[in-house]
């Protein structure tokens, strides 16, 4: 595992925990964490439970013992290090987003589809498609249970910027972080409305904006919480991104993205409007998906609150009895069962490079549109 | 109308509104109220568009014009009011509770059944059973959908006696209210679960409550909004009722009636459990009917939000378009329509006084109960 | 009252209605209800207790013992009427949307501004305004609870087009109803935004997209609930409205007018995100207001469902004790309230005909944007 | 560990999990799993990570090597075990409930003050007061914000038995199981009000039912999800639980345990009413804690939604991000660090066995109640 952040904290849980709840075809040993702070790598090894602690990424994809590479950097090493890798003949995992920008993203995908050839598997990170509500939504709109796709709405609100004395994080810094709302969770929205209409995003048109144009420097390499001067830096990335998306199937979707949205914490939430139905789902409540059947008698149509944990829905049968929740994290164990089985089973797992790439054109294309006044952009 | 407090001012907007949003077969004239100060009589005639104010109901019972009588008096005077209508061959509309006392409305109960031989028509105001979640609740389990029933918790929940400094009004002094939480809120939880269900209450075991015991008295005929002084008086009614109920069917039904759930305003809320689904209300939502189906495919069962405004729920279509809210006040034209037709169609109407004799004994019960440390009451 | 139609009804409701639960300063007479129909107009004076029924509004209008027009005819003909009833000195309540054109508006604005001049008061029926809830978020807004307005999500979704064979009622045609889902609702969730952050929306771009293009023609006259033929006519307006606004304080809002979202019935919802709060509505559960207050600790900050039916909320004190709901047609009440109270007081109401005028400048840049590819259209 | 079944599973994830997030004063390994059947017990061991198998508890128990034991059999063996292992000196960490019969508590709690005196540790494993949101109700409860407690309404909602023909498992056989939905589930709500309130249930009454008295019975030792013949068996133990208690502040809890509400899967509610506010909690939302508070002014007044996943909730700083979920697991990860805080810190961790014993108190006099026809019995 090349990082070791929150993102890398996350993986390391799936690793270790899914070969207790499921029966994987192969066996993963979590080998390798690797950083560039010597100190804090070892720590981090330690903490996480990885057997070694290593610096040099280069020198780790040249080991003949390591057989995947999982990259939890920030978006702006993604490139270097996956190619490689891929190149290495090293399955990847990369989290999302793919890249920073189009051209890195397509460079990744092409390594991806190279290594394919040589039965190399590549995979990106989109966790919350492994959410078994998210899964069950995708099934019921293939099974034809909203029928035809009218209208999408989907958001992704946090308020953790609401404060404009948080700190100017490297999540603000565009050279690092690529964008702000729009690619650290405007991507989930984009990837989850494909994801479960099925669809792609093919045209966009909308709008970034930059709520606190600056904010307090925190003091070199002191992270997320460190204590901030009284110097203010200015925020390079957007806070803020609405727009509108017209879906392959001829649907207009509708999104946002926010870290303004003072009270939503984590709200990825998505509603897909069908000619026979609909589907909505929110993360803050991610064990519910709620499903109105319009073909129901008019009496009798609601909203049902479905509990997703019963053993005939994705993933759950696994863990707990009916009833009991999964959290944040479970869909990290559902990402590696599904990377390992298809390594196994010698199969291209999804969401491939080229569904990441996807998603950054799609983000591409509304930074172009912010750009030309609205104005609509292919995402080809 | 005899009376003219806060049900006064209900009834008559259902006598108001109901013949303009309903067909109904006879034409009502809101002719006289009586009450016993002749201002604040001739103010509530003005007030609320009777045409006449009275204050002795014994002349208005004798008048060869008036056809109705509608009660609206503290419980305490219902039975005396009402067998003399019913003698005078007077159609009766009685507000819940029948009356103070069992033996009341026993009297009350074989007087209506004298009457009913002669056609005169008599009906007891539960207009709970009128809100359209709620008949429609009684269709669907009547229809089998929810199956055999198993369990039922009802339970109004109210909090404006949580400050212990609210004066000691009428409703707390049992000579006039009959009866405290348990009377005035627990009797609609009672007549709701008759009413759904189709069974009775037929044994109770439980506890009265009262928990401050002492309230300041208020200036003399002030009423519910007058100043207290410093002077405080008993509390003679309970402010909290627990007890659980053994239905006709056999299953167990557990109440509560309170008036210190803090936070909650006026929730009467029932949910009924049967082998085929369940069915949920919540008067603070009283637009909304949750319904389980136990019998759809196990991934897809869910409480279901039905918005009871469709044109195919009771009363539903005679307001306004498919998601426009009805309020507290339409159940008492609903009542208004029942009773006006069954009078027109010669039959009688539901709640009956026998009904409401019924719920009066269950009420009794546990009042034994608790005098009996808990052990089981039959209500017959 | 010129028209009869549902909206009709609603405010006859309103006018017969609040002066029983309001001390109105002023005692209106419904007088007479005007329509093409001779006998479906005297069939609606009956049923909603108009003392007369006429078919010329011109008539009505010179008629000495009138005071007040009320206008409830579809968008096409307010202007017209409006203006000749300002002039002939008659104070006026037109409903939504002001006119079908900027155009008319414009009239109308300028008409209105020459009357008020010689004291004869107009108002425009924007009655969203009025619920309790709405009226104290803009209470809560401009007592600086939520601080600066930072973001605005404001939608009104409904489904009742959803089925493709819904037939072609006049409110699917341009020349009669002007705009579809963005005049007839957009307009609300404008308003509404408006009303509550007390800023106007400046610039916008947006889309607009019929769903389904040709619908069932009706029998001539039968109106909404007639019987379908076999042939098909275009539908002339949009069934959805995507777009994004500037708000005069400088935040962005997003706006959604559907009636194609499935099992959305009237949900008019607004969301706002301010420094220091945000306030959350759903027209659908029209009694409670949701209150998020960002100064409070870390630890107990939370969305808070407010009931607000407490005597200190607006209106709420008129009607039923704490938690009893008030429904759809309450607002109509309130309208009339209002109204005849700036009448008396002489002073000019809300919404007056220059706010119809700007809501209707800004569905006009709607569509001027979505036919400029998105571009951003000022609505000055 | 003693025993590997559901609850095997959920320790196991505990001890793996909890030293990765939290630092531990103490490193726990986890060395043996003791099982009947020694083939199904190595299994266990491989899949649930302990480094061996064994099939004799006793054996255990007295190597040197051990320092903890943890229960996880059914509630007949556990008084034995935890005896023995408290006398060989061991740490023990027992499931609940404590054991089947209060003689047998009580012989536990006594083992554990003895063994306590020679700094010997014992917890019982209520994980449900290590929930953040339960746990951050209860600091709110004894830091006076809710003010005196008023009133309790717990219950704990599952409908796994509404199917007649769900198997007879061993939870449903007296003689393992020591009660039904009284001792599995009902012990939960009792121990969650004790633990939030700060106060004990001192007095009783109740009634219990079996709703459906004869199952299929399963073919012997498969367990959970075996194949049920056509031979039915006798359920010997409750359905349904329903009793109401006295708290040692004066206040009266009313408690529901039922495994028949249909569509109520894992809901475990307590609704706390005082006189200054209230708490409500819900299992099946267990990362949001509903309160309100009833000194704000009156029109401020709600519950309020508090998502409990803030760095400043209980335990919530170790795990992920504000917004981002914990699952059901997580309990069992506190109750680690909890125990093993304790151990290190030589202080006596809670819930103690007498704790335990109290619960088995409380369970045993609503037993006696119901056999005495409802009259209210002691717990002491």
């Amino acid at each position: 595992m090349i990082g070791h952040g929150f993102m890398g904290a996350a993986h390391s849980q799936g690793w270790r925990v899914a070969p207790r709840f499921f029966d994987l075809p192969l066996d993963p040993a979590m080998q390798v964490v690797v950083g560039r702070d010597p100190g804090r790598t070892a720590e981090a090894a330690a903490t996480w439970g990885w057997l070694e602690a290593a610096t040099d990424w280069r020198e780790v994809i040249r080991r003949d013992d390591i057989d995947l590479i999982d990259i939890v950097t920030p978006g702006d090493t993604h490139a270097e290090i996956a190619i490689a890798a891929l190149r290495a003949g090293k399955h990847v995992l990369c989290e999302k987003p793919l890249a920073n920008t189009v051209a890195e993203a397509e460079a990744m995908a092409a390594a991806a589809e190279d290594a394919a050839r040589a039965g190399v598997r590549s995979m990106v990170g989109f966790t919350y498609r492994r959410v078994p509500a998210t899964t069950f939504a995708r099934r019921l709109v293939a099974e034809g249970r909203i029928g035809e796709v009218r209208q999408v709405r989907a958001e992704y609100l946090q308020d953790w910027l609401a404060d404009e004395n948080a700190p100017l994080t490297w999540r603000l810094n565009k050279d690092i972080a690529g964008s702000g709302s729009l690619g650290d969770i405007g991507a989930h929205a984009v990837d989850l409305t494909e994801f479960i209409t099925g669809q792609t995003v093919d045209r966009v048109s909308g709008i970034l904006e930059t709520l606190v144009a600056e904010r307090p420097v925190m003091a070199e390499g002191v992270g997320l919480s460190g204590t901030a001067g009284a110097e203010r830096g200015a925020v390079t990335v957007d806070d803020l991104a609405l727009f509108t998306g017209r879906l392959s199937g001829g649907a207009l979707a509708s999104f946002e993205a926010t870290r303004f949205r003072t009270g939503r914490k984590n709200a990825l939430r998505i509603e897909i409007s069908g000619s026979r139905g609909a589907l909505a789902f929110d993360l803050e409540r991610m064990n519910e998906l709620e499903f109105y059947d319009a073909t129901l008698p008019e009496s009798e149509q609601g909203f049902r609150r479905i509990f997703v944990t019963e053993p005939s829905h994705p993933y759950a049968d696994r863990w707990w009895p009916t009833g009991h929740m999964l959290g944040y994290e479970h869909g990290f164990s559902h990402q590696v069962v599904d990377l390992v089985t298809a390594i196994a089973e010698r199969t291209d797992p999804a969401p491939s490079f080229a569904d990441g790439l996807h998603v950054q054109r799609v983000l591409d294309a509304v930074e172009r549109s912010s750009a030309a006044d609205g104005a609509w952009q292919t995402t080809r």
